[in-house]
Formats: structure tokens, sequence, C-alpha cells
């Protein structure tokens, strides 16, 4: 950010807006900091926690900011940035921490028409079991990845703005378009969390579920941890990456299809194959615990 | 065990047979423990970390232990068997470790005929990603839970002693017919097991792996640890409970098929159900981590 002592503004006040604003906070990257939301007990708890310094609409957060972060649902995206459109300072830049690209930049576009120029997209890849400004914490995004998918409207400098407030909180910034983030996050995270849903969901719904459940042990712990996430906020994510979950999911179920094939005929050697190379693959993901 | 210096044989000198000689020699509850196993380095090594005391034979085993845990994979388990029976000492009582259950009992009836009425089949709820006499551990078995099936043919003491044993390694023991063994073991652990490597193996095939194992985050993180253990073991246990495996694919296949359908209908409510379905049951399953 340029200004001596720029103001952000966050739109959402909770876990990933709340947590933005206390990283550059502490790392003296913004003067005042505005908050924006629906919820008028969270956006005071969020001034008592210090993650902000005053309450706004969107429409004044448009007028003041240098540098605004919508942490909103993917859903509600267009119409903040429609109510904001008409009042944009000059040289003001936007970015967000949706969990899919494609329909937030269709959405974006939609909204901010001729201004769309001054929308950076982001997404910062960090763990989201929490929620509201209680969980709002200065270090989450210290060693994670953020990807930028740009436009081919941005400037540089606005890009450059978004990436060095990314850098600032200690995260890793790559770029990336916005389909292959999608397709990517469809694989790498959608995809994990419906299938531990799915098979959570067929668990408990099983006339013996009780007695199931009482023996599952750290395995079915791991494996269904991501299942007690937040429903609305993956069924928002389910349906806004639609496609490239589906497509995602044929493939999965084409190597579904043969183990289940090789279990059919009694095929070791099949099975053992998938096995190892699944098990391969995962030991050499050598990714420290985060 | 009734003996003043009980003799207990381990078949098998690795984490699980290993571990439940380590606790019941901490626990007081056997003299002299007996190894036995195809590889000589590991019963070297369980002699020199104080599993066993001696490495024997099979037939040994059979003529001079009082307890014996079987502790080998379950397609090894008949001949191990069929080589002690004419060695068995009055009173012996054998048990196993087995993850699955009916195939043990069929290879148990074939092996050890009319001497059938000695086996007491079990099988300890207890984390195998470590392997050999170094992964044994005298607290492994603190707190969880061992399931016995017994059978019509083992007398009342003999289920007793296994018991007995169990509960002085710390575990919880339960009794449960190997039919329903397998079907719930099947749903809370080899199921979780063949989706986290189906799933790791689709991600591992495709062109962009290294993107997406360089974006995959804790989520991904914690839904494929099991992927990683051994696929040896792992075929050997799918292939072993394969009807009552196949009977849980068809379950789970039949919840994807809707959240499938829902997604590609943009179906918000029914993706919602589900979803909330899966997060609360998994919020109400409130077992510590272990």
């Amino acid at each position: 950010m340029s200004n001596a002592a720029p103001v952000l503004a966050i739109v959402g006040v909770g876990l990933i807006g709340g947590s933005f604003a206390a990283a550059l906070r502490q790392a003296g990257r913004v003067g005042q900091v505005l908050g924006v939301g629906r919820n008028a007990q969270s956006l005071r708890r969020a001034v008592e926690l210090g993650l902000i310094d005053e309450a706004v609409d969107a429409e004044t957060a448009a007028r003041r900011a240098d540098l605004v972060m919508l942490a909103t649902p993917v859903g509600s995206l267009g119409a903040v940035l429609a109510s904001m459109r008409p009042h944009l300072r000059p040289g003001i830049v936007l970015t967000d921490g949706g969990s899919t690209k494609a329909e937030v930049v269709e959405a974006a576009r939609a909204a901010l028409g001729d201004r769309i120029a001054c929308f950076v997209p982001g997404h910062p890849i960090a763990g989201a079991e929490r929620t509201g400004p209680e969980a709002a914490d200065a270090t989450l995004y210290r060693n994670r990845t953020v990807v930028l998918t740009p436009l081919p409207e941005n400037p540089p400098e606005a890009v450059a703005r978004v990436r060095d407030a990314w850098r600032a909180c200690g995260a890793e910034v790559i770029d990336m378009d916005a389909d292959t983030h999608d397709r990517v996050l469809a694989s790498v995270s959608h995809m994990p969390h419906l299938l531990s849903c799915v098979y959570m969901a067929q668990v408990a719904s099983a006339e013996d579920a009780g007695r199931r459940l009482g023996l599952a042990g750290s395995g079915f712990r791991d494996f269904t941890r991501i299942a007690a996430g937040s429903p609305e906020m993956w069924r928002d994510i389910f349906l806004s990456n639609k496609p490239a979950l589906l497509a995602e999911l044929a493939a999965v179920r084409a190597v579904l299809d043969q183990a289940e094939q090789a279990l059919r005929d009694g095929d070791g050697p099949a099975l053992l194959a998938m096995l190892d190379h699944a098990a391969q693959a995962r030991r050499d993901w050598r990714r420290d615990p985060q």
C-alpha cells in the first residue's frame, strides 16, 4: 500500500477478513481499519477485539478505503460490489477471499462493469473450521499460500498492492488463471469435503449407526474431520464450482469403479497397484502438519 | 490366565503381537514370552527389546504356551494353525488380532478341526501405521476397544482368559458375532481406507498432480493420512472382507449418486440436507483424539 497510513476496509469481519486486518495491523501496514457487515453484533465484537476501528456501510467503505477485502460468501459478493460501485474512490483496490474464482469474476464483472480493473480476485488457502470475529488470528496466513487470479484489466500496481498486503500477512502468493484455480481446488479441497460428507452421512444413516460409531477409531476420525465444517459454506462452494467439481467426480468415479471391479474379481495385484500408488504419493507429499 | 507364571507365545513379533506381550509383561501377567516368526532379524530385535524371551517355532509354541496371540497376516493364519494343531497342549487358548473375522474363523475351523474350541477370535481396534518390533508399545491398547467374536464351541473359561488378558492391557472388551464385526469394520475402517486411497490415486494420476499437491492444505492432509498405510496389509483386509465391503460400497454409492444429482440440478436444499446430516453426525461423535 502506497499511503503513509492507508485505510483498509474489510467486508465481513469473521475469520478471513478479521485475520487479514489483524495481520496487516500487526505488520504496521494499515492506518484506519473499517468494517462492513450485516450482523451488528459481529461488528461490535470486531471493534471490541480491535480488529476494526469503525463499522461503516459498504458505500462509505468505497469512498474512504485504499484497499478493500471482500470476505463475504460468494453468493453475496455481487450485491456488495454493486452497492459500492458508484462510490469507489479513485485508486481504490478491491480483492476478495472467495473459495472459487470463475463465478466470483463473473459476478464482479456484472456488478462493477467498466470499474472491473480495480478488482483483483484472490483466495487464501487457509483452514476455515472456526468462524466469527473471535476466530480472527494475525498469524492465520503465515506460511500459507494465497492464489491470485488477476484479470487482464488489472493494472500491475493494483495486483502488486494486493500481493504486497498478503506477503505482509506472511503468506506466499502465486498467480493462476481462474479456471485452473477452480479445477485444482475442486480436486484438493472440494472433493475431499464431498467424499467425507457423503461417507459420514451414509454411516450416520445406517440402522446400526450407534454401534458403528462406537467402534470408529483414529482413521475414521481424521478421514471425517472436515465433514464437521459449515454446511452452508460448503453448499455455496459446491454450487459455485459445479462444473469443475462434476468433472473431478467423474475422474474419481473412474478410479473407484476400477477398484471395485478388482475387489469383485479378487484381483490382488490390481488392488495392490492402486493402494501402492496412493501410499507412495501420500508419503511423497512432504508437507509439514499445519 | 490361571497359572502362577503362564507362558505367552506371540506369533508375529510386530506392533500388534509385540504390544500385547509388552502390556502383559508390564501388568505382571506373564512369565516366559515365546516369539514365533519367519523373519530372523525381527525375532532377534524382539529379544533385544525384551518383548520376547526366546524365539521358537510354531510347534514348540503349541507345546509350551498357555496363551497364544496370533498376530500374523490373515492370509497366513491357516497354515500356522495347521502346523500347531498336532502339538497343542491341553488347556491352551489361542486368539488372534486379525482385522476381519469371518474369513479367520473359516480358516481356523479348516486348520484346527475338532480342536477349534481353543481358538477365541479377536480384533484390537488400534492404529497400525507403524510396523515391526520397534513399534511395540505397552500402552497401545489402553482405552482402546477389543472386539471378541467367540465361537459356539469356545468354553467360557477360554473366552474369559482372552478377555482378562486384554483387560490387563488396558482395553475395553466387547463381544460380537463375526459377521456383525466384519460389517461394522467394513463401514468405519475399511471404507475410509478405500475411499482415501482411491481419491489419492486419482489426484496423483492427474496431469497437473504437482500443482494440485502444492495447493493441498490441512483438509487434504487429514483426509488422506490413512492412504499412506501398508498397501499389502490393506489389500489383504479388502480381499478378506470382500462381501461386507462391496455391500457398504453400494450404500456409499447411493448417497454419492444423490449428492451428485443434487449438484447437477443446482439443488441447494438437497445438498444442504446431506451436508448438515454429515456435519451434525460428526460433531455428535464425541470421541477424544487418540
